[in-house]
Parts: C-alpha cells; structure tokens; sequence
C-alpha cells in the first residue's frame, strides 16, 4: 500500500478562511483524533436534530446494519436523542459501501472513506466495510454542540491510514483482565482506529487459553483464570465485527514458566516448576533440543490456529536467559551436533523450527526484536522494542516490522512523548522508501506488572488516542499543543460514549475513611506514578500485592501541571514577567498551597494515604519557593547565595521519587528559580 | 412473621462506651444502610489484610459459593487485594447456614441473621440462605479503612427485616430499559436488602414482554423493545440467585393501549389503536363485558405464569377512565344485566374474573388502590399509591397491603422525606396489631415518564437506600442527620462496589462544546429538577423527547445546599450569629457567587444549557441578597422597608419554577433575610 499524504495545511488554512463564512464568525474547531489525512472546511454546518435518519446503501455486509446500530446507540449517548436507523427523506447520514469485504480483517484491507458534511446532511463512502467503520468514527467524533443544537461542521474529508498495523498489546498474564475488558477495550480501540488486538496470553505468570489437547494449560498453568475457547471465538468475531485482529502471542523458548508448570518435561532444565508470582525475566524455557518440544507446539499451535483466525501468530521470542541451556548436557550437545555455535544460534534453530510448524498452518510468524537473526525466515515480522535491534536495522535486514519502542503504556510517559515518536525521523530519515514500505506500523504495549482489572483503563486511556493518530495521521501532524486539545476532547468523546468510564474516582474513594476524595483529589493534579523499572527497585513486587496505594491510581499525567508548566513558559519567554502573568501563576500556586494542606488531616488518617504525608509536605515547602521566587522575579532583586543554595536542595529533594511518586511541578517551580 | 425490635439506644450507647475501649479513644462509627435490627458494638477492631479467606459450613445451597464469590469480587474492588476463597485456616469469614432453602425466595422466606465481629474475625450465621445473602451485605457495608489497615469495628449483629415486602417498581413501558439495566439493578438492590423486583412490564407506550401464544403483543405493541422469554428466565434466576423475587405486572383494564394496538378486538371502543406516545392517563382499556377478553387473559397469565414463578401477580387496575365503557351500549347492557350500578362495580366484577384465572394458575392477585372494593377476593393484595384508599382504610377492610404512597422516585423528593414515611406513624398509630400484620411492606416507585436509560440510575440511587431503610429497620431508626451521614457513604460503598456508576458528570459533559463541565457543575449544588406534573405543565411531553436538559440531569438532592440549610439553621438558633458562622455562610455564599459569574459564558455557548441563564441570574441576585441580610444581621442594622419588599420580590421570582429546575438554596437565604 502506498499512501501519498496531503499536507494538513489545507485545514489550518481553511479554518481561517471560513471565518468569514454566512453563519458564524469563526468556524468549529475538529476535535478528531487521529487527524484524517486530508480535511477541508467548509463554511456552514450540518445540524443533527431528534429526526436524524441513515441511509445505507451499495455493498450488503451483516458488519454494516450493525455497525449503524451501534452508531445510533453511541449517538443517543452522546445527544439524548431517541433515534431511529430510517432517515425516511429526513436530513441525516447517507452510507454507502462499495463492495463486501473479506470475510476477516487483514493487512490488505482498504480502510480509506470519504465523508463530506454539508449543510444538508453526511455523505460517507468507502470501498469496503472496513473503511465505513473508520469513517463512522469520524462521524461520531465530528459531532458537537452549540448554542442552536447538535451540529457537525462542513468538512471534507478524504482519509487513509499511514500504516496498515495499529494495534495494542494487552498482557493478561501477568495480570488477569476479564473478557469483559477485552470487550470494552475493543470497542474503544475501534473509536481511535485501531486495528489489530495483540493478546499477550502466555507468559511466566499464567497461562490464559483453554487447550482440550493439552488440558493442564488452562487447568494447571492459568492458575483458574484464563479465557474459553468460546470466550475467545466470541472475542475473535467481536473484533471482526468492528474491523479489527486479533493476534494471538504465546511466549516461547522464555517466559513460559507457566507452561512448564504444566508441562515441566519440555523444559530445558528438569526441576518442579511454579507458577510465577514475581515480576522480572526469570530462567525457564522451552528445551530447543528436545524433539518433544516440537511435537507439543505442532499439535498445540494446531488447536490454537483453529481459534485464532488471522494470518499472524506471535511467539514472543523475547528475554529468553540462555541459563538453563548452559547447564544443559543434551542442549550444550545439541548444539554442537548442529553447528549452533550461540545461543542466540540455538534460539534461531527453534524459531526456524516454530515458523515451519506455522507455515503448514498457514500462519506467518511475528517475534519480539530478539528474534532477529540471519537464519530468521524472511517472511517473520520483527516487533522492535528495545533499543538494539533499532527498527532502521530490521528493516535495512529485510524484514517487515512492528514498532512498539516509544509506545510502552506503562512506562507512564507524557502523551507528548508517544506523539513525538516518528519511525521515520531522526537517524531513521535516510531509510530508502522500499525500507520504509517494510514497517507495518506499530503498536501500543499494555504490560501488566502494575495493572489489574480495576485500573489498567486509566493507565491505557487517553494515552493509547494519541499513539493511533502517530499510525494512523499523516507525519506532519505534530503540533503537541493542538494534540493536547483534540486529546481532552477524545478523552470526552469516549467518556460521553460510554467507551471508558472516566477515570478511576472510585478507587480514590476506597482510600479514605470519609465519604468522599474530595480533600485530597488535588494530589491527583501534582504527583504522577514512577515507571516499572522504579517501582520494582522501591519494593519486591509479587502477582498478587495490591494495586491500591496513590501511585496505582494518580493518573499517569497531570493535565492541571501540562497547564501550568505552559504558563510559567508563557510568563518568562516575555523580557519582564507580566501583572496577569504572575497572577495567575500565583493563583494556582495558592490554590494548590491550600489544597495540600487541607488534605493534610485526610492523608493521616488512612493507611494507603499516609505515604503521601512527607510528599505532601515537599510540595508545600516547593510551592512557597515558588512563590518566593514569583516575588523576586516580579521585583527584580535576586535571591541571596544562601537561598538559592537552599531552593536547590528542596527541589532536588522534591525531585526524588517518593512512595513510587514523582511530583510533577518542580521542573516548572525550578524555571521559576532560576530567573 | 411476628417480629420484635430492640431499641437501637443500644448501638447509640455503646458508641459512647467504647470511647474507653483498648484500641483507640473513638469507636468507628457504623455506617451501615439499612440499620440492623439489633446491633451491639464492642471495642476492637478485625483487621482485614491480604490473606483474608472465606469458610461455609453447613447447609449445601448452591447459593451460598456464589454468593461468596460475588461478596469477594465486591470486596476486592474495596480493597484492592487479590482475595482467595478458602481460608487456609488464616483469619477470616465464617459462614455457616443451618439449612438449605426453598428453591424460590417467597414471603415466608426467613431473611434473618446473626454477624459477630471480632478482633479473630467475622462470623455470620443464619437458618436460611437468604438469611446469609443478607448478612453477606452488612459485612461488605462494615469493611472501613483507618490509618492502620482495613478493618470491620467489632459487633454483634442480630437481623432481620421489619417488613416481608420491600420492593421497588421499575416501569419499562414509558422509557425501555435494557436487561444490562435490570440485571444491574438488582444487585443494587440486592445491596440495600431490598426483596422484590416489581417489573411494570405493560403500559400505553409499550407491551415488553415476548409471548408466543401472542406474538402480536411483542411484535407490534412493543416498538421493537421487549424482553425475550429467554431474558426473563435469565433475570428471574439472577434475582433468585440474590434472594429476589420478580413480580410482574401487567397493567389491565386501562393502561392497556398498547395491547390494544396488538389485538384491538379486545377493545371497549372499537378503533384503531397506535402506540402511547404522550404520557398522562388515556381511555383505552379492556372490554370487561367480553368473554373473548377473559379467554385471552387466561391464555397469555398461562403462557406468563410459566415464565415468572412467584405466587404473585400485579394486574395494576389503576386509573381506569371508564369513558369508553359509558359510550358503549353493550357495556351499558352488560353492566344492567350483571346489576352492576357503577364502573367500579364493572371493574370488580372484571377483577374478580382476573382473580379467578390467577387462581387457576397458582397465583395470588395484586393491584394498585383502585382495586379496592367490597367485591374484592380477600386475599387480593391491595398497592397504595394515591391520598385514597389510604393505607389504614385497605388494612381495616382486611385486605393484605403494600405501601407505595410516599416512596414515588419520580417525585424528585430529598431522602429525608421518604425515610420519614411511617407505615403506622401519625392517623394510622391507633391500627390494631391484626390490621397492621397485613402490611406486607412497600415499594419505591419508579415511574418512567422522565427516565431513560441514561439518567434512570440517578433517579433510583442513592435514593431508594433510604426507602430500604425504613422498609427493614426498626422505625425507631429516624435521625435524619445520621441518615444522611449514613446514606452518603452507602452512595460510596455502590460506586467503590460497581454496583451504581457514581453520578451523571458524562451526561453534564455532553452539553458543553467544551471539553470538560467544570466551569457549570456548580449548578448542580444549586437547582434540582421539579416534579413529573410541573414539567408536563411546562411542556407537552412525548416518549421520544429527548432527556437531555438539566432537568433530566441534576440530582434531585443537593447534598451542598442540605449542608448550606443546617449551615443557617444552626447560626441563627443562637442568640447572637458567631464570626465563625457568619464567616462559613459568607465563604460558601461567595464560593456559589464565583462559581456561578463564571460558568456565565459556558451556559451561553451550549442550546442545552442557554434555558440556566435566567436562572443562573437569579441564583447571583438571591446570593447578593443573603450577603447583604448576613451584613445585617451581624451588624444588628435592620434592612428598609423598600430593601424587605426588594427580597421579598427577589425571593418570590427566584421560587418560581424555571426551566423545570427549582433553585434549592431559595429558603436558606430567605430565613437570613427574614432575621
């Protein structure tokens, strides 16, 4: 697929010109994300009544009535409307869809659409159902509210994806999330574009399929909680149904102590296994050099692609130690018997051997960044994570790829860090076009150390928005602070559609004794939680230790701190700080000044708050610095050698990560300091 | 069911023994709704950790794992911990149920228990399962947090209901509510110990329920929204599953529009019918001088019976208009014929039919007030809704009763006033103790004219716990200021629980081109909607319009403004107003004065919200004009002549319903004024 994508400039443009347009004096703002590819406005808009109808017409597919009705509900969500699917020659929303589609996603479906809005109703088209999905969202997201009614603006737009593979990655076995989450995140994944659901079903800590050949898998290794072979079949169509994969991953040589609970005989080292209850890369592993091993995965992977329909098959292929090859006899003779000369030698025997099991199913094979090798089959898809191998190496080698470095959800990184992700940018520019037409796209990474069923949304949304705009809107669209705006209004959209709950308000309110969060939600506006990697070195963190203190629940980003942060930048990039400036910048200080100490009484008297207490207190002692510093600036004079010694130390003590938190406003107090 | 009360003074007292106790030097406040029959506390607390494990002993009811099973997902969600079943011998929750129970909860379901926390931990007794379903409910509602850990405060608990019948009436007829909804709500209720699910199941606007003797009554009197016979079994076995009955009702001879949409033969007056779509009371109903109607009735209660197990059967009989029976000469014949002097002597005669085939069938008879009459089975159960029949009257007559006057949802009254209802309080005190064992219990009321499935929940909750208070505890339980602690954090305990979803704040969002409802959620402090007969004096409403103005959304209770009036009740009960009084009215007055300047340009960008704008006006002016009252006030200066009439007319237009909101802070700052 090659795409040629037309500069937004159109848009920006046009949103200025239409200021002088009949009905208003400025035109609407698109919300949308991801941004389509190519969007004109137009003056006018279309107004969305009770009496709103559809049309659909061309191409009979089951996925469109369906997919219409789901649109009504959504939009009745959205209006209060009690709509009817028959436009009955009322103004509403005209479909048509060229032709069926296959039967199942794949990389090879058109998603393109054309929808134009006008002022006397929606026209949307597409070739296939896949691309009317997509285009339905766009409707939906186009939707917005004035002072006369429901309206969307006049646009038209023409849009395609930039990359064929959007998806996201959700482990379930490191933490168990129920097949009504999977159903939920499906939808929501449907509304930002996303197209594939890589389900990470296997791992050290669990075991989630039900297998009838190889019954101790769901019976021993998923400790109870896995998913049914109907469970999956119903997931498999749902995602179908709203055009998206499901990409199946079990985790092979490494991380399969769960399997090997269940099976020990295929490990590579004959001892009692355990379920996992720790985080962390552990030993385990298939034994490469035991034909066993094959036998198994052959009639395993059969069973398996029986369920999981789509052409690709993931079997991680990641973070495998090598350890128990080593102190291996056999292994150690195996791989001198065939020349395997490392071990990195012997992981590509077994890989080779996986994707020969897989081609006789029809499946190609997809691994982790560790697989790469110059014995991988050419056809392998290589998902890059790490830094080495870096996706420009992958590619230069000749195979497509996956790009998931840069995406990782739970690394609790700012939206603007994902957005600012560019496969082709930087030191990846010189890439050559047939280099870049390898990578397939990219996907977000749901790893599931630190999330349960109760707060793995918060930790996925909004954030997950804004890594389908980088796949799916052309490269040019990188202007962070309009990101931010459209991203408060996708978070809104989902909220308002019922897609996402909104926010975990819930799991604040079982942290305290009294009735309600109200005294200490402003610690939601100025801690963030730390990474994995931070987490794990503050404590020893096991499967089942609670996911209940501040730092599993605050949201990964602070909207109130991004504001504030713009502000100070605002306020000091003029040569003298302003009245309104330091006024406003001083309010919000005050306003959070009183807010922490208000919370004070609250975060003693529970068990889970009480860890707050000395970071409440640095954010108190940094506020007044603040202040302070607000005061020199505005007068002029210069804080004296001591005080600014002593701001130093405060902001590096405020700087320390506490009880796993990090308080996100001292870079903006320390800009102020240092004036 | 003789039941005795002890006096709750037990609970009050040892509050303030315990003060004393080893532990801590305040004993945990209890915030359980319903209150317990009989409750003892004792110093000490039972530590709840993560090992925290479950042990049933006695009776094998298959109710009782699942139960268990569903207490610790909801307790998992409260606590954040990955809880196991079995105990391990680890401290813990016994449960032991001396005897299985009958396969159907009934009247003479034994709903009793005994709950004994100590410091060792909890231990729940009961004869029956159900006894165990509702002792499982107080145990989640003691689970508390302090700054140790989670823990339940050591007592003894020994329960049981005041009333066999509490229910709340759900009407699917004016709006449709999905089963996701039903299902939903009886674990609500199941929460607030309530019993009965009494599902208005047929009404003008609608018919909801699938019949395959009668196919027309779904396939054209529903619109297209009905239950399956599938769905019903489905809900019928969730409800049994949580102690539940389902009571359904089919509302005959009026309220029968829809009905007669599907058969129109069985027509007082011979026309054609179509689907209800105003609400208010209409003519069509049942020919009661047709034996074609009583063939039908026997037919479909026979298909219905099978579907719905409980031994009773509400066949509504309220607001009959009789218009059609007077213009129809066969009627008149009838009526002469029978020496039937009056219509209420054609619709006895009519119910005493009903009674009959419901005899055949097994069933008991129930209908609203109207059904009263000396021509009435005995053993029919008479619903009292309106001013008359009044409660007393239908249990001096002998009939058995239930009370549903004064617990209508849809009456937008605080929680106060419902939990004030007393069955035998006031005119029925001097009830003899025969009379008043006929009182079966009462059920909330919610009416659909003004719900959908959107807004429904907010109208129900946290509400409705109040009403299963005064339907389960002692009617010595009437502290409203200890009520409403209590139903504050019952509200929390839903929403931590996932049994409610914590408020309407997606339905604000919607009506804002903004992306978040900051700027006007204050007006949610400060109005509430008007009754159901205001707004359709406002308006003419139909079932399809829309639900999606702030009358639809705002909480019917203003937690704040209840706050703000016992805020001036308690200043102006003394002799002079203090400076920490006047100061506290001054700040929230202020507050509210802010808040509602500037959601000023948010109410003006939005059609939705441009009908608050008078209103919020008003709001401003009545604000100003507490100020200045609490300036006189504190200053002993008495306001002129000509600023009392200026209030007086300020209060008077701000009183007034607007938009089909009431301002709720209107008496508050009249009582300052008046000083």
């Amino acid at each position: 697929m090659n795409v040629k994508f037309t500069i937004l400039a159109i848009y920006f443009f046009l949103c200025a010109a239409v200021a002088t347009g009949a009905e208003q004096s400025e035109a609407p703002k698109i919300h949308l994300m991801p941004m389509p590819a190519v969007l004109e406005q137009a003056p006018g808009k279309f107004r969305v009544h009770a009496d709103f109808g559809v049309t659909i017409t061309g191409a009979n597919d089951e996925r469109l009535p369906s997919a219409v009705a789901r649109m009504l509900e959504r939009m009745e969500r959205k209006t209060g409307f009690f709509l009817e699917e028959a436009a009955n020659g009322k103004p509403g929303f005209q479909i048509h869809c060229a032709a069926a589609g296959a039967a199942l996603p794949s990389l090879s479906t058109d998603e393109s659409y054309e929808l134009e809005i006008t002022p006397d109703g929606a026209r949307l088209s597409a070739d296939e159902p896949t691309g009317i999905l997509r285009g339905i969202e766009t409707f939906l997201g186009l939707i917005d509210i004035d002072e006369e009614s429901f309206f969307l603006p006049c646009v038209k737009i023409s849009d395609h994806p930039r990359f064929r593979w959007r998806g996201i990655n959700i482990d379930v076995s490191r933490h168990w999330q129920p097949v009504e989450f999977i159903r939920r995140t499906l939808d929501a994944i449907a509304a930002v574009k996303m197209n594939v659901l890589h389900w990470h079903l296997s791992d050290d800590q669990g075991f989630r399929v039900e297998s009838f050949v190889y019954p101790r898998l769901h019976g021993v290794a998923s400790g109870g909680d896995y998913y049914t072979q109907e469970q999956i079949r119903e997931i498999v169509s749902y995602a179908r149904n709203r055009g998206i994969r499901v990409v199946p991953e079990f985790d092979m040589p490494g991380h399969a102590t769960a399997l090997l609970v269940a099976y020990p005989e295929l490990a590579s080292a004959q001892k009692d296994y355990e379920i996992e209850k720790s985080v962390g890369v552990f030993d385990p592993s298939l034994n490469p050099a035991d034909e066993k091993v094959y036998e198994f995965l052959d009639a395993f992977i059969g069973e398996m692609t029986g369920l999981f329909p789509d052409e690709y098959f993931h079997i991680g292929g990641d973070e495998t130690t090598a350890r128990h090859w080593n102190a291996n006899p056999e292994i150690q003779k195996f791989k001198t018997r065939n020349s395997l000369k490392t071990n990195q030698d012997l992981q590509a025997y077994f890989n080779r051997r996986v994707a020969e099991i897989l081609r006789r199913y029809g499946k190609k094979m997809i691994g982790w960044g560790e697989v790469l090798h110059d014995d991988l089959p050419k056809d392998t898809v290589v998902q890059a994570w790490q830094s080495k191998p870096v996706i420009a190496d992958i590619l230069r080698r000749g195979y497509p790829a996956i790009l998931s470095r840069g995406f990782y959800l739970d690394h609790m990184r700012p939206a603007s860090f994902h957005h600012e992700i560019d496969p082709f940018g930087g030191e990846f520019s010189n890439l050559s076009a047939e280099e870049q037409s390898r990578l397939l796209g990219g996907e977000a990474c749901m790893w599931a150390e630190f999330v349960d069923r109760h707060n793995i949304e918060s930790r996925i949304w909004p954030r997950a928005a804004v890594i389908a705009e980088r796949l799916w809107s052309p490269a040019e669209v990188r202007d962070t602070a309009d990101m931010y705006r459209r991203l408060e209004y996708m978070e809104k959209e989902l909220i308002i559609q019922g897609l996402i709950g909104g926010g975990d308000s819930w799991m604040l309110l079982r942290m305290t004794p009294e009735a309600n969060s109200d005294s200490f939600r402003i610690l939601t506006e100025l801690l963030k939680p730390v990474i994995l990697s931070e987490r794990q070195r503050a404590q020893k963190y096991f499967t089942d230790t609670p996911l209940n203190r501040p730092a599993d629940i605050l949201p990964p980003e602070s909207r109130a701190a991004r504001r504030f942060e713009d502000m100070v930048n605002r306020a000091l990039s003029k040569p003298s700080i302003s009245k309104d400036d330091a006024a406003e910048i001083r309010e919000t200080l005050t306003r959070w000044q009183n807010g922490v100490r208000a919370a004070a009484p609250a975060l003693s008297r529970s068990f889970l708050l009480k860890e707050m207490i000395p970071v409440a207190e640095n954010i108190d002692e940094i506020i007044t610095l603040g202040l302070d510093a607000l005061r020199f600036i505005e007068t002029g004079r210069r804080p004296s050698a001591q005080q600014r010694e002593k701001a130093r130390v405060l902001l590096e003590t405020a700087g320390k990560i506490q009880a796993e938190t990090e308080i996100v406003i001292v870079s903006a107090i320390e800009k102020l300091t240092v004036q």
